[in-house]
């Protein structure tokens, strides 16, 4: 390669193929809860996608974040009791009508999947002013965020469903898994083979809401501006072309 | 491809060119600053990104993200002025010593850039009580932020730099952007071709903080616990392999 003296890689895109497996991992991608597989999770592929989370941009490069595995059945069946309860909370906060579809959804596979990890932020990492992180303190949290997003794609390139579950209490979660309380849960994930991905988010497919037309998100120079209708259309084309191209027919 | 009956797709890994090419895109993606160039960026590449972001997990599916694109010369001088006096504070919160080394450094590629984005959270786009978000509020705005990433690992792949800008005061944003107070800044993004990518983020290299170790940020079944040596050692190999198969020399 090119430009080592300044340090600078060069910046073609990738080709085709390889920008191909890109948008593969972003489309299909899928939030997992009921398709786990027993199958153990070989150590290089689980480093490797520890290594993807760990290489997420971080404000003021503070890599915030801990992985905690969870592997103990004894420890994830306490998560799974602080899961039960949060649960049962949240089915009654819905509408009396939706109630039944709500307690019909499978939403975690917390001990159907081989390995967990709860991904936390370490606020105090790198001392109390960090770059980046002056005047926007929850910086540090979306750092995470990031880490939970690359170990999410590069799981789905290796063939492993995650499952992110949030429906939990988090001093609950932090008892279960002894975190110290200046420590921030920011992901609680079940990671395993599966049977199979979902063609598209199991709440699309359960018509509890539908997949919103990206065109109706754009503005453009403020939030009452918007693009012009070309760059709209093209915009339509391309959301229907992504969809197509990673659809079962596709 | 099978297994369209029950609307589930095969899940095999992804075969190893393409799975390299998504920890590419994960290992070579950096925070861009200081590489824009002028150059245009096609309709059908920032279509195809945008498509990209709008595939990101969002808690209950309530898709929260809208993206205000800035083009225009007034609207990104009224940006980088907030910006330009948020860094003057920022500047002083640093120990004397380390004052000079943090002015020196460059933050934001605003004006050079020709597209910057501004990803916002919409709380109220799915109603008051949001499936998964009914313990953990912040999990919509956890959702934008992986709308980000994957933004973010897609241009990498289009050969786009990204630079996150987050030397901001959230309230001035929005007054640059006519923002409604009820709709949370999530992201200031420039974008644009760049000149090179710097081959390890801008901060490791200035030596303001080194790249942590990882098997130092792994736990196992609880915050004190320890994965066995072996594990730890796949992941030292891991995180040396993978930083060198995407090194200069690799």
């Amino acid at each position: 390669m090119t430009n080592t003296d300044s340090g600078l890689l060069p910046a073609q895109p990738f080709n085709e193929q390889d920008r191909d497996a890109v948008y593969r991992a972003i489309m299909t991608r899928r939030d997992v809860r009921g398709e786990f597989l027993p199958d153990p999770i070989p150590d290089e592929v689980l480093a490797r996608i520890l290594v993807a989370a760990h290489h997420a941009p971080s404000v003021g490069f503070m890599q915030p974040w801990t992985f905690t595995l969870v592997r103990d059945k004894a420890v994830k069946g306490r998560v799974h009791q602080a899961f039960e309860k949060a649960n049962g909370e949240a089915a009654l906060m819905f509408p009396e009508e939706k109630q039944s579809t709500y307690r019909s959804l499978k939403l975690e596979g917390i001990v159907e999947s081989p390995v967990n990890i709860c991904v936390t932020c370490d606020r105090q990492r790198a001392g109390k002013v960090v770059i980046g992180r002056t005047h926007i303190p929850i910086m540090d949290l979306y750092s995470s965020v990031c880490a939970v997003q690359n170990l999410w794609l590069a799981a789905r390139a290796e063939g492993l469903g995650v499952g992110w579950v949030s429906i939990l209490d988090q001093n609950e979660l932090r008892a279960a898994l002894d975190i110290p309380r200046t420590i921030i849960p920011v992901a609680y994930l079940c990671l395993g083979y599966v049977a199979g991905f979902h063609d598209r988010p199991e709440l699309e497919k359960a018509g509890w809401l539908p997949r919103l037309p990206l065109d109706s998100l754009i503005r453009q120079n403020g939030w009452s501006g918007r693009p012009d209708e070309d760059f709209l259309s093209t915009v339509r084309q391309g959301q229907a072309a992504m969809a197509q191209a990673h659809s079962p027919a596709g």
